[in-house]
């Protein structure tokens, strides 16, 4: 019988000696890349953590102490280790374990979480909230070093090392020498410098010959201003930067070494200071083929464990979005060398990483900082360079007010490539696209618009880049439609939709990914004998006004689908024109998602769910026509 | 004839001798007092950034070389240095200058601003542009120890240290103690231990003693991880921390010592590596009311020069929005423990000062880190507290994404007051609160609610703060409407609007704001035979959906009034409310601000130019009625 099969609840592991932590951890292991190899998931980073996770829980006190995961795709030891093992193999699925650290899942989870940088922040929050009932228990924030590079997380570290009340604030930073892909940014590469022995040896000979060499100071200005720090500048180390936000800096520590870690935090939990513990682990850490490629391994789908190589898909398989829009980029950018690419720490997932390696000059991966990610595009904008910006939806949702301000405000030609859009599936509420057409759509001189296929996307980049103006490109997560792709590479026109089927009895205004769901249901449809002009609308912004009114006039049963927040979105926009145009007598059903969060599950399931499918259409258009 | 007469560019301003430019800059600061004691406007900081914008024009190149003024109200010496003399005392006044640097209105403007810590992202933009051009010139971000605070700064910092392309990047820090009020944060406390001579002497001597302590390494983790770095966490200074992020370090300097400024600039210009030159200013410099109060200083009204006292109002003077809310605030407060309050460097502002005084326990000022603020609301809200996130519409932007995901995605009980909803006035586009509808509708979870007058702000306030989830208060700046404080404090009903007028002709659904003008003009309709229905709606989510259609069934004439965007606001939501319930045969005129910027003016300059003031509601009831 395995260690592991006795952990119901951190109390039972509080019940096994030191000694027989390695064990465990190399049964946890298993269990999760047995599990993910199923479900796919977030193996790398959650392999990284699973000592950390066995530590922290041998240790403190959960839910009394609380433990908060950066992001929370780490975290899937911890589930293990807090009553969830049994149910781990239902990691993702609909209806199953949350990929992300879930308030409503456990109490053992104290603060949902998906997107990078919160938990110092919420760490905060809580022991604010124990300060105020004289609750002096502990508040352990664990965050990688890539998302020590979003903002957020460094607002909280200056918070944090403020308040004389935040005492019982232990900060993990979980250093792996990466965040999904490549960490960039200076303070990722001063972190790698790390202390050794022998290194702090050297130091103290070389401060001592630069200290002798110290002459008086003179009066120059620039040359006191220069030399009162100069003879230091060798000397700053992590600690030091962290020292100069006031927490107290424990590390650099191996974060695999179980029986020092859980030496070192049962130390760290007795002092009265907020403290920042450095670790150092490796991604993937303990399964060969997530150590070789944690890249790849970051958010993986369903493997062989044997090799770790992709299960072969059961039907061909058409290019994705993704893919589409990443060779696209590299097609256009040998044409204009205006043409440069931003992205926030996800060169591969964004379908970038060939137009990197074409044009190293041409790329800036800014880490995980959407915020700056889009001024700085701005930035290159407003002094004639043509950036596309390529963010997922849910993440371009941290740079709403940059895109407003310094974009939209002057109208820089700055083009948004919004991967993920839509319903994107098993990573859930944290990861759906579903808020970018309503809160894009009220930015003045933005031109918004969704590709109904692949060939389409093409198109609509070259559109957007064409445009002197912000524009986006909203498109969806997975393969495309196995549209051909045409040559020449033509924009399409902005502000015009596209009439795909004429029908007299009902009207399908469609956008983006509904579009070849609305054509399955008019071909459903015809059987039935109801004939369905269907349209792709392809601007959610300019709309095609006209085209819209007309039609709306001659066939007023009217059916609009999107996979969006119906408030504010598509088909808010096609009411406030039907409204500001006086088309009366007309009926609008409207086809996307209701004011709700839309949890985790497969695509299918949830567009099937949430009625925004070839199915829901054939539905909604017999009622229309009842 | 004074120096000042003779400048009408840079090129002029390089024609003078050095030792003319303290006398130039006496010159500058006398009529930027003039103005602003007619305008209002920033005045504290300009008058800090007298002799950085003179250095700045004297040394570099503008605009071949750019310069980029974080936040932009500072820039008034640097307006008047560009050939805005002139155009100086037009200053905020529709038509006039802006009160923050802007593309459009000069080639001296590289980058419109208004919200704090673009500078940085900005000028690696315009550097990313130069160098794939080969242009060797300068870039000059000017940001202050307050924008610091702003993690996009922090993004930008960490990628300027990390490219080798952006060698000609110079980042002026201004160091003045404080953002608009007193500043918060780590990295504040830290910038302020200033380096002096005698204290690098003490140093020395403290370090030696220090090494010579340093024993060998032993074997115990938790002893070697602290003794690594012990030794010298005395010994950081802020050079060391900008060192870290790879930046060359010069500083501090005295940032009114014109001649120092301009040879530190000289030297630094010829360097070829990001530099980081620090210089310590005055708020107010020069001013000595400003120098004693540079918070009530830092965005002022028109006041008498001599002694800096606000002008007295001719008429009399119903407290502000934002008065009403502080007070209610205390008061609500002493009642119940677990009310605590979040401002963003805004204590004053917000009106939460005496809050702060009175409860400073429970009273956390964030620094200009809004994304922070809310994520630590909700980690507040996590664990038993009924946080206040007391915020300007238009800043609020920046937490865009966490109130989604942090606060409404497990609908935790954050209450957001959101002052300067609407039209500002004089500071323009980029202050204006006009988007907070738009994007808090889409939203699951969130409630929104505007009062029609101070009294209602407070009943609102109370309905937040005991509704067990997240809601929004959003009201405007300046004076309410006199109306008498109800005791006791009762709350509203959640989901009703209030009708307050009845008539058969028209419906005249208003909310916040616009129920005062809705109310002037259905007088001036009525005198004129036409008899209105004027609803106060004060819940844009949730609507009063059965309130609405019933009216509207039986009043087919509707006119909506906003002070918002009209594309996925409230007249969106009741459009989206109309159609849904399948009310037909209804005519909907939506008065709100179109698809538009709207820029500085008057409050009153501005609501009758976008057509939301009585006036304009009587005319689209008439067109309406027509």
């Amino acid at each position: 019988m395995g260690l592991l099969e006795t952990i119901d609840s951190p109390a039972d592991l509080k019940k096994l000696p030191v000694s027989d932590l390695p064990a465990l951890a190399e049964e946890i292991r298993e269990l999760i890349v047995r599990v993910v190899s199923e479900t796919g998931g977030h193996l790398a980073s959650s392999l990284g953590a699973v000592e950390l996770a066995i530590a922290i829980h041998y240790v403190f006190d959960v839910p009394n102490d609380r433990v908060i995961w950066d992001v929370g795709h780490q975290s899937y030891a911890h589930k293990i280790l807090t009553g969830r093992r049994e149910q781990f193999s239902t990691l993702r699925q609909h209806g199953g374990l949350s990929g992300f650290t879930k308030r409503s899942e456990s109490p053992f989870d104290s603060f949902s979480t998906g997107h990078s940088g919160t938990s110092i922040s919420a760490s905060l929050g809580f022991l604010c909230a124990k300060h105020q009932r004289n609750d002096p228990s502990k508040v352990v924030a664990v965050i990688g070093d890539g998302s020590m590079t979003a903002g957020l997380a460094y607002e909280g570290l200056n918070q944090a090392g403020d308040r004389h009340k935040d005492k019982n604030l232990i900060v993990i930073l979980n250093e792996n020498d990466m965040s999904i892909s490549q960490n960039v940014g200076a303070l990722s590469s001063f972190l790698s410098r790390t202390l050794s022995a022998t290194y702090l040896q050297d130091w103290r000979k070389e401060l001592g010959e630069l200290l002798r060499s110290l002459p008086g100071i003179g009066d120059d200005v620039y040359q006191f201003a220069k030399r009162s720090e100069e003879s230091f500048k060798t000397f700053v180390t992590p600690g030091m930067l962290f020292e100069a936000f006031n927490l107290e800096y424990f590390g650099p520590i191996n974060g695999h070494k179980i029986k020092q870690l859980v030496n070192i935090l049962q130390n760290i939990r007795e002092i009265r200071e907020p403290v920042l513990l450095h670790v150092t682990t490796t991604k993937g850490k303990g399964y060969e083929p997530a150590e070789r490629d944690p890249a790849y391994f970051h958010g993986v789908g369903a493997f062989e464990i044997t090799t770790g190589s992709k299960r072969p898909d059961a039907a061909p398989c058409p290019s994705t979005y993704t893919q589409v829009f990443g060779r696209t980029m590299v097609e256009l950018a040998e044409k204009d060398p205006a043409i440069v690419a931003v992205t926030a720490a996800m060169p591969e997932g964004t379908g970038l990483a060939e137009f990197a390696q074409r044009f190293p000059d041409r790329f800036y991966d800014v880490g995980i900082a959407e915020q700056h990610g889009v001024t700085f595009a701005a930035g290159m904008a407003a002094d004639g360079l043509r950036p596309v910006v390529a963010i997922y939806s849910t993440f371009l949702q941290r740079s709403y007010d940059q895109i407003i301000h310094d974009v939209c405000l002057e109208s820089l030609p700055v083009t948004f490539a919004i991967d993920r859009a839509g319903i994107v599936g098993e990573d859930g509420p944290t990861h759906h696209g579903l808020f970018d057409l309503s809160y894009l759509r009220s930015m003045p001189n933005m031109t918004i618009m969704a590709p109904a296929d692949e060939n389409e996307l093409r198109r609509m980049l070259v559109t957007a880049i064409s445009h002197n103006g912000p524009a986006a490109v909203r498109y969806p997560r997975g393969k495309g439609t196995g549209a051909a792709l045409a040559d020449p590479l033509l924009p399409v026109s902005i502000g015009k939709a596209k009439i795909l089927t004429k029908g007299g009895d009902i009207l399908i205004l469609a956008i983006g990914r509904t579009v070849c769901e609305a054509m399955a249901a008019r071909q459903q449809l015809e059987t039935e004998g109801i004939s369905a002009t269907v349209v792709n609308c392809r601007f959610v912004k300019p709309l095609d006004e006209e085209l819209i009114c007309d039609l709306a006039r001659a066939i007023p049963r009217i059916l609009t689908v999107e996979d969006s927040m119906l408030a504010g979105g598509f088909s808010s926009a096609v009411l406030e024109c039907l409204n500001d145009h006086r088309v009366t007598g007309v009926t609008v059903k409207r086809l996307g998602i209701g004011d709700t969060f839309v949890e985790h599950g497969s695509q299918e399931i949830l567009r099937a769910k949430y009625a925004i499918d070839a199915r829901a259409i054939v539905v909604a258009a017999k009622e229309l026509m009842a």
